[in-house]
């Protein structure tokens, strides 16, 4: 079913819109007291991801609280590589660890393509809250960038420097390449079962994109990523890359629709390089610190720099789980009621 | 007493030399095993840069071990807080930790600005080094930038997000610029007194630059470093600020004579934003995970990118502590080989 408020996929789409759409990442989290509550009657954070009825319940929570234009189901881009073989936990102030990594080709062999069945619990949540969102908004779907995956598979866990990964790159090619098309090919089916689950828009996340020199990012990450935009033709695609400063140009040239900016983007500059694709972003998640009237502020300079079209709001990243949701709601209620105010203008104008 | 080896001294002025200086960042460190030797025999990190005859032993290590055209003065940029009243703790596999931390306009009453005499230390190993250098390479002496010293002393220790500090700049501006302004008063006072004791440049480290979105950064680290470079008029000044991509046209605009490149800023693009600086950086840390013989393909390739005058050959970011002192000196030797070898055609191309 094709929801109500389709504003973000009409924005991804390129279409005009009556005012500009908004998200916000890690939505569904730490920063809600109902979340907190959900999660406190189970055993860790990656319970509530495999369990489906939970992950629904959580993932409607921003929609019915914060007023966000789009659901995104709540889960977490380390299921790929669990479904691939290779499972990890989630440690508390610390973050993911992986008991076992891969190393080299032999590691492979411990490995599969995650087949979509082994990742139904993901599927089925987004069919629940398809249900109970009943058309409110629509449903992003994601997963990890294979790059971003194959970092965390190699390395372990998270990293300053992610210097075990990145030595892969540069001692063998060969196996990294494997590998990460492994991931490739895990993750479209990952999120070919997510779209077929209801989700309507997909977002991939290449967190640790920063990390890599041009050269490797080129040869490493776009590729795949490519693979994935080619492969999705269902629904549109936005591909967030933070840090990817000098392949802003190349994720252009790939088939997604919409271009994901963190907070040090300059947002003129990728205008001008995104070939006319709708760009997501990118207030400094740390602007949620300031006071109301601050935030109000900064959010109306993004959305004039942005401009009133082709632009789905966001932050620049993921909000910080300490950031009082009172202040996400001020987020949001500036996007909406400014850019509905200055399209609204827009259009009084033209009819002068 | 001039060094006879001032290549590095002479690049940093913009002077042609015979050759491209080179020197690598955390080469006095955990690579040589003559390090960790001297390391063992002390009760840790703090107290190796608190005992000047063993740090000027370390800091002359990568002169004879690696053949590097330029010693760094083996200290830490967190001695600045601790003289400043903020004393910090160096724990194993997790970095530094400061037991205290500065949050509000209260706290700043604990602090001071750092007297010189308080760090009497890191001169008297600068000048312990010079005399055994005797020479042969020019000292490099070094500061952190405020805004990394800043937020070291709000965070209280590393950070993957540095939300604390963040939030301060924009909660209390008033607050920060304080506490920036006494740090930056203490890190001038500081160099002074390495150059008094015989640094013949120094480097300014704003490790923590990528993180502050460019309006911040052009508020809350820019009017430091310009205060900082306009003061420091004895010695060239190497300002080295990672990830710090939307302000490199800013950098350029200071007094400072060298910008550090990270790996991820691109060569071509910098050079144009220069304004005839010359540069110093960049190969990714990761490339001396290679073989020999891609180490030495990636190191052409970046000197050709720089061209062989204006540049101080480095990595873009220190030395990772697993690497192969043997790749270190592969990187080191086709430096000087490869420059020397174009330098000298071109002569003689000159002279036909």
């Amino acid at each position: 079913m094709a929801p109500k408020n389709d504003l973000l996929l009409r924005a991804a789409r390129g279409e005009k819109t009556e005012r500009t759409p908004v998200w916000v990442m890690r939505q569904a989290g730490r920063i809600l007291k109902e979340y907190r509550d959900v999660r406190s009657r189970l055993s860790g954070f990656i319970e509530l991801v495999k369990t489906p009825e939970r992950a629904a319940e959580v993932t409607l929570q921003p929609v019915d609280i914060l007023g966000v234009d789009a659901a995104i189901i709540f889960s977490d881009i380390l299921v790929i590589p669990e479904a691939m073989g290779l499972p990890y936990e989630m440690i508390e102030s610390r973050g993911p660890v992986f008991p076992e990594t891969i190393s080299s080709e032999k590691d492979l062999e411990k490995l599969r393509i995650a087949e979509a069945e082994s990742l139904g619990y993901v599927a089925e949540a987004i069919a629940l809250t398809k249900k109970e969102l009943n058309g409110r908004a629509p449903l992003i779907g994601f997963a990890g960038a294979p790059w971003t995956i194959f970092a965390y598979m190699t390395e372990g866990g998270g990293s300053k420097t992610f210097s075990k990964a990145r030595r892969m790159l540069y001692n063998a090619p060969g196996f990294s390449n494997k590998l990460l098309q492994m991931i490739t090919e895990s993750t479209i089916a990952y999120l070919k079962s997510q779209i077929a689950a209801g989700a309507d828009i997909v977002q991939v996340f290449d967190s640790w994109a920063g990390i890599l020199p041009e050269a490797h990012y080129e040869a490493f990450s776009m590729p795949y990523i490519r693979q994935i935009c080619d492969a999705i033709d269902e629904v549109p695609v936005i591909i967030f890359a933070k840090g990817a400063y000098n392949s802003r140009a190349s994720i252009a040239k790939t088939s997604c629709s919409v271009m994901g900016l963190d907070w040090n983007m300059n947002i003129l500059e990728t205008r001008e390089l995104s070939l006319g694709k709708t760009l997501q972003g990118n207030l400094d998640p740390a602007t949620l610190y300031a006071d109301f009237k601050e935030v109000e502020r900064q959010t109306k300079k993004m959305l004039d720099q942005f401009g009133f079209e082709k632009h789905i709001a966001n932050l620049g990243h993921g909000v910080y789980p300490d950031i009082d949701p009172e202040k996400v709601k001020c987020f949001i209620d500036v996007v909406k009621n400014y850019s509905e105010q200055k399209l609204s203008k827009g259009r009084d104008n033209t009819s002068l």
